[in-house]
């Protein structure tokens, strides 16, 4: 591509809603335009890039033997309602009319679709298992979509869905296509975890998500620093360092702590580690005959409360709610910061201790008094009937839940999530398949999706400067960029330039000849804004010389080459 | 692909509701499914196709420098609003409201979002001219969706958009464009026409169609025999073969005609020629003061009024409208029946006689008086005062309006249309550019669309038999099938056939190996349904004699070739 042909629309400025890295660059780069809240054009710059991640999405989704088809966008209201969703989805579902009042909605997601083809198509359990994608655009109507393509509401996904006669064979689907989403994100070169997952409302049995790492993502992902274990923070088991408690070696004291409402507060005025500290949630639960009642959580002082994992305990309202202060002053008879394990059971409260917890000796909780804490408690001689469960978010520091090494956090940003589903959808349409003993069976399914649009945008969440972007090779919008100094008005270097051009594209190569009428340094920082992995700067002085200047955007490494050599560089640099 | 890991979905019959044979043989040949009316899934066998088509309409306009973007198909209504369209555009305009009651539509086209693109993006002429391209899944609500993905409401288009500064850069670029459409159904193999066109509702100065010839194309197009000219038939010049009529030989009669209110009637019963008549019309005009009046249209016998020509005669009403029947008997004295020019004069009516009525001698037409007709009229002797304009469409034999052979007419189906837009859009949206002296101008633009899915089809409407599609092969789903007879059974036969499938594949060949556990029947059926050009059949027997069966699917030729060539012998075949 000769630049003088080509559309930069390159920025000096982000605009002022951009908020993250990758929008603001998408932006300044001049891949992307908003036309309306979370509608974007994609410049061709953009459009380069996307396009490079989908001809990976696609090549790795038919090597793991994935058939490509292609949905419509506009779906039937009759299908979502057969699945139940049309009620259910929320304001993200955009419902819309056609000309003849009739009910349709802009497809977030293709399960109905794609579940009503396989009841049609699929017949036999010989047609299985079969595994469907396609690359295509999606509607999801965002209160307030942000971070430019990363939560637009037009957006461009690949979904894939499989069908199966029986668990067996979805479970060896969803390794295969496991595996296809490692390759996939290891071609384009990006730093990602697949992490166990939680289900969500599309619903099923198992999960995971694969996010890429970077600072700005937006959910927290617990993974080994020794193992593949990864799993998102919410699922992710919280194992104790100790297995035991350790023996008592203080007797119990009950201090005045006067205004100490929170832990930090106790902590310090009574000059003990938080960690020798524990703190008792009450939350709503039901006793056996399902009658409303206080249950009490108690943690260690430095650590959170996991909701999802709380939610999960029997005998706990779900959703998790605490309990009103009211009650938790008339049953204990003090305010919520003085509340401590010591005497609840007395009281008929069940008490269920953290894993972390369980394992304390000699510390600090509330003496169910106000304004008092108990020092030197310990569970088996002051508290002994209690139960333990895994009710915290893992910290860094924790042992890994497999055994191997310990817990590391960091921030990502969710590009792809496979699931298992099951016969959630297959059971509402009615899929069946007849068996080897030609009786009906319900389908089970898979489902595996990726944001590609969205991967662009991640991809330089993980890779830019302070100069612009610094694109994995695989997606880079051009692989090597040639900058020409008085491309109008030197004859030799127009025909090195030109020469250049036709040699690297010769190898395969997409080239960007920079031949514009600009400065030197305009054309610089384009390069360098748009994130071109090679630069090779043609002009008289290194000519007279017989060298071209050579730069590494990556590396910042700057170097003048041979002018013969420059083809065979280039090329053990890729 | 193996066949075995593949899904077929072949069906022995076609759909109901299936009338033209491409929507039949989609559907049989399992290519698409309908979702709900006029929204359909591609399938993978379509999705082949399509994307084999995709590909080249892409290369082609890369080729021709136009540079790839993609836009929203969920359109702000306040660019609508600005170009005047949201009111205009008819229910075909699929309008919604997103969550916060704000008015978007999908979209059937996208002049408005370029242009707001362009107004943006383009400030200097230095920037001129810009050709940007998309391909593009867009949304007409059509009353009545018909012929599977030829007529459907959801359907992919390859729109492109050009700017420019003045008229002659826009003709430039509409020439390369017109080369670039030819070079793609070239490509593709087809057979088509460029043929001069109406603008319809985008507006615009000039523009030309691509039609795929089909007798089951919606269109008439006349083409002349010996040159290039085409054109639709409503805007093909007519021309009349002889330059002046010849010298009257009969006196005016006037006979009795009972019972005679049609032209092919009078003829009959006066034992004439249909070609010896003329037929009169009365339309409503205007005259010089602007009051309503009626015009005499004549033209022979046997040829039809073409009502968008009349619609452009000074004095006549648009849209065109006839003269009511109360009005002509009042005016005229008769019943519409048995209307002629002579007298009409006298009565202060005009008259305009089509190129050929006007060269025509010893006539026959209405008396002006119910039930008689004249016979013997010449126009320089009984009805001299009248005009001559071009009124009627072209008919089969006519001489070509470029002077080059004589017209032919067949049916079309637009697969291509490329407009010159000038500044309608641009004056709309205000979309200017600095020239060189530094003033503002509004840029002149050019639209250029192509049906992506609509060409799959009419490829097959081109190219099918009674045993099913006939693809050219440059977009054919396969390239080659190879047959395998007991594939399961015979290690000889699985041996040979993964050889030639991976010796095939090698060569960069899309292979279709059917290593199914079905009848050679249901094979070669399905082979010849979806229509793969080449195939070769691999059984015990052969192998003995060391030969495969090959056979061509269009030209049905049938052969045994040695193995050792099968490779070469294919390759030379493509």
């Amino acid at each position: 591509m000769r630049a003088s042909n080509y559309l930069f629309s390159t920025l000096r400025n982000s605009p002022t809603d951009a908020v993250v890295a990758s929008h603001q660059l998408m932006v300044r780069a001049g891949m992307i335009r908003q036309v309306s809240k979370g509608l974007y054009t994609w410049l061709p710059t953009g459009l380069k890039v996307f396009r490079k991640v989908e001809a990976i999405v696609r090549e790795e989704m038919q090597n793991a033997g994935s058939l490509e088809v292609s949905m419509p966008i506009v779906q039937p209201a009759e299908l979502w309602e057969e699945s139940g969703r049309w009620k259910k989805y929320g304001a993200e579902l955009l419902r819309l009319k056609d000309r003849h009042g009739r009910d349709f909605c802009l497809g977030p997601t293709h399960e109905e679709v794609i579940t009503d083809l396989a009841r049609n198509e699929i017949t036999s359990y010989k047609q299985l298992p079969l595994n469907l994608f396609q690359i295509q655009t999606k509607f999801r109507d965002e209160v307030r979509p942000r971070f430019g393509v990363m939560r637009s509401r037009e957006f461009c996904m690949k979904d894939a869905y499989s069908f199966h006669v029986n668990e067996e064979s979805l479970q060896e689907t969803y390794e295969i296509m496991h595996q296809a989403y490692c390759n996939i994100f290891d071609r384009i070169g990006l730093d990602y975890r697949p992490v166990l997952a939680d289900t969500g409302s599309i619903g099923g049995a198992y999960s995971h998500e694969f996010h890429v790492l970077a600072d700005s993502g937006e959910d927290d992902i617990a993974f080994s620093d020794a193992s593949d274990f990864a799993a998102n923070i919410e699922l992710a088991e919280a194992i104790s360092l100790k297995t035991a408690a350790d023996p008592a070696t203080q007797e119990v004291e009950e201090i005045f702590t006067p205004d100490c409402k929170t832990i930090s507060k106790v902590a310090e005025f009574l000059k003990l580690d938080v960690t020798k500290t524990v703190k008792t949630m009450l939350v709503k639960g039901l006793d056996e005959n399902e009658q409303a009642t206080i249950v009490a959580l108690v943690l260690r002082g430095d650590h959170n409360i996991n909701e999802i994992k709380v939610e999960k305990i029997a005998g706990i309202i779900s959703p998790f709610e605490f309990a009103n202060e009211q009650d938790i002053i008339e049953g204990i008879g003090c305010q919520p910061g003085s509340i401590g394990p010591k005497g609840l059971k007395e009281k008929g409260i069940r008490i269920i201790a953290d894993r972390s917890a369980a394992v304390m000796s000699d510390f600090c909780a509330g003496a169910n008094k106000d304004d008092y804490h108990l020092t030197g408690l310990n569970w088996s001689r002051d508290c002994a009937d209690f139960e333990v469960a895994d009710i915290r978010n893992v910290v860094e520091g924790d042992p890994s839940p497999d055994g191997a090494g310990t817990i590391v956090i960091k921030r990502g940003i969710e590009v792809g999530h496979i699931f298992q589903l099951g016969q959630q959808y297959a059971e509402a349409l009615k899929a069946t398949v007849l068996d080897e003993n030609g009786k009906a069976k319900i389908m089970h399914m898979g489902c595996y999706g990726i944001g590609v649009s969205r991967i662009v945008a991640a991809a330089i969440e993980q890779n830019f400067d302070d100069k612009g972007i610094l694109w994995p090779a695989s997606i880079a919008p051009f692989d090597i960029a040639i900058i020409a100094m008085n491309y109008d008005k030197s004859e030799a270097v127009r025909e090195e330039c030109d020469k250049l051009y036709n040699e690297l594209k010769a190898q395969g190569l997409d080239v960007l000849l920079d031949d514009r009428k600009e400065r030197p340094g305009v054309k610089f920082a384009d390069c360098e804004l748009i994130g071109i992995p090679h630069r090779l700067v043609v002009g008289d002085k290194g000519l007279e010389k017989g060298t071209l200047e050579y730069k590494n955007r990556s590396s910042g490494e700057n170097q003048d080459i041979p002018r013969e050599e420059a083809i065979n560089f280039i090329l053990s640099q890729k």
